[in-house]
């Protein structure tokens, strides 16, 4: 089989959001040859300048590339943009890095199957300053041979990395991990809005406690999270309990509202009865 | 004023939890001349085989060293110790590691004061294993002078970091970071369970991708914590909204318990609300 040199395949974006601008711009970086197209007209000014070529439409945007990235808003734009054009997808390669739910995957990918789409569906590990930096990765999920052919062509984008035939996984793990970033932010908020309501500073907080802390915390919080209730090993539960309830007594003296709170009791209730049981 | 060399204070640790254990082992290592005491006997052993003494009363323990580190449970359990010898304690330097709230440690601090004890309040940010490593340390408020003396001393145990004279602050400072640490944990609970319910592989996303995501997203997490709410930069409110509406979508099709996503969902329409008023 003959086939150009994968790194010379044009690629084309659709979506010039703050993420489709960074994908367009650390393909461009690498030299790919690149097309782009937006819903709303000129926002590809700069990655034109850098050397991007625009379409004036979705179907000639998807014609200029041999492979189409989508990074849309959500599933039902991606749904609106590509409906009037799927009957001409037949044999072209599309990779959704649109996030969406599990279910929301593997529907788009029967339905582009419908059509004879090559498809793999992506979640991107980034956030538009860390696209093309070191750390930051995709997921890609679908064809294996086919995530073989485009991760070298993408990869100036983030480190590909493929987690299954399953359409919907990339979705799944990328939506899972989201889940545990906003139990991240939440936290932060929490511990923020303790430190504001009793008098701290909140500044030197976040930089000579709160990340640091965290920082040494998180490698035990990932090794140790289940789909119940963590424990610390090393730490009893009774200790634990303790700890947690402690926490809980500080946050009710500042005044901080229980929304995270509400959580931590039940976590709460569970050592408690773990440590009961034991 | 002449003063024995620093590191030539004896110290006496009250407590031989798995914390006291582990903070009474790094002050070996490094060569402290260490006296323990604990409420039941038998907890001594490996410790004193590597050099400690141990005192059969409170009294003994406090009076073999010229600085004392208390660890015990909780504050109830510091009153009930402390309490019988208090009398005695005029002149004597207290250092409390045991975690508490902040009214607890001021509170402490006050009584403490009224017996002439010099007392630091502490906050321990390392698990028993983190221990005498790098990256662990050991918030410490009240006297500066006094922190000053102590910090040499002890600095085996962990770095010592000062947080300020209110005797309330380390626990504060400890109390807020921990209660992120907690909500890590629930998003990394939360992201494991999703994973589960729609048939991932746990271990695989555990080390392939949660790891690695939070790693990446931990700094902008504690750079953007507010006491109200967080809405990363470089991404405007709407699209965050709508991720966050994804997540949610995706692990209510995973059948994932409420708990977390409670707390999100109280996020989700203040992020609304920011992108209607913006
Ligand atoms: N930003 C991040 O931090 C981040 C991180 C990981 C993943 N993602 C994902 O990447 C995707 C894009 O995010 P973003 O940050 O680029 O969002 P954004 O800045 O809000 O851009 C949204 C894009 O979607 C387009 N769009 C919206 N509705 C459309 C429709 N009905 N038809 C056609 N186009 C439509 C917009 O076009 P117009 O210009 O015409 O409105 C725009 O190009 C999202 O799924 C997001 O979850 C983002
Ligand atoms: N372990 C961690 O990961 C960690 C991390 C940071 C901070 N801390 C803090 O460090 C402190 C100790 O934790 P730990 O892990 O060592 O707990 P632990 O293993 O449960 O030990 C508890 C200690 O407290 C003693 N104690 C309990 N009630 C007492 C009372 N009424 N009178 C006298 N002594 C009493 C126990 O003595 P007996 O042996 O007689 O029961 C034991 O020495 C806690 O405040 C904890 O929050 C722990």
């Amino acid at each position: 089989m003959v086939r150009m040199n994968i790194t010379h395949e044009r690629i084309s974006i659709l979506g010039l959001g703050a993420m489709g601008r960074a994908l367009a711009g650390a393909l461009l970086e690498a030299g790919r040859e690149v097309t782009v197209w937006n819903r709303t007209p000129g926002k590809a000014g700069d990655l034109v300048a850098r050397g991007a070529r625009e379409a004036s439409s979705v179907e000639e945007a998807i014609k200029a590339g041999d492979l189409t990235v989508v990074c849309l808003l959500d599933d039902s734009s991606v749904r609106e943009t590509l409906a009037p054009v799927a009957p001409k997808l037949d044999g072209r390669t599309l990779v959704d890095l649109t996030s969406g739910s599990v279910r929301q995957a593997r529907e788009l990918a029967g339905w582009l199957k419908g059509y004879g789409v090559r498809f793999l569906s992506g979640g991107i590990m980034a956030v538009p300053p860390t696209v093309g930096t070191e750390g930051a990765f995709i997921l890609y999920s679908g064809a294996r041979d086919l995530f073989d052919r485009v991760a070298p062509v993408l990869s100036p984008m983030a480190r590909p990395h493929w987690v299954g035939e399953d359409p919907g996984f990339a979705a799944l793990y990328d939506m899972a991990a989201l889940s545990g970033m906003y139990g991240i932010a939440a936290g932060a908020d929490h511990a923020v809005a303790m430190v504001h309501a009793e008098g701290g500073d909140v500044e030197t907080f976040k930089r000579e406690v709160l990340g640091l802390w965290l920082e040494q915390m998180l490698p035990f919080m990932v090794v140790g999270a289940e789909a119940s209730e963590t424990v610390l090993e090393d730490s009893n539960p009774g200790m634990q309990a303790t700890g947690l309830e402690t926490m809980l007594a500080a946050s009710e003296e500042a005044g901080v509202p229980a929304e995270l709170v509400g959580h931590l009791r039940a976590s709460l209730w569970r050592m408690r009865h773990a440590a009961t049981v034991a």
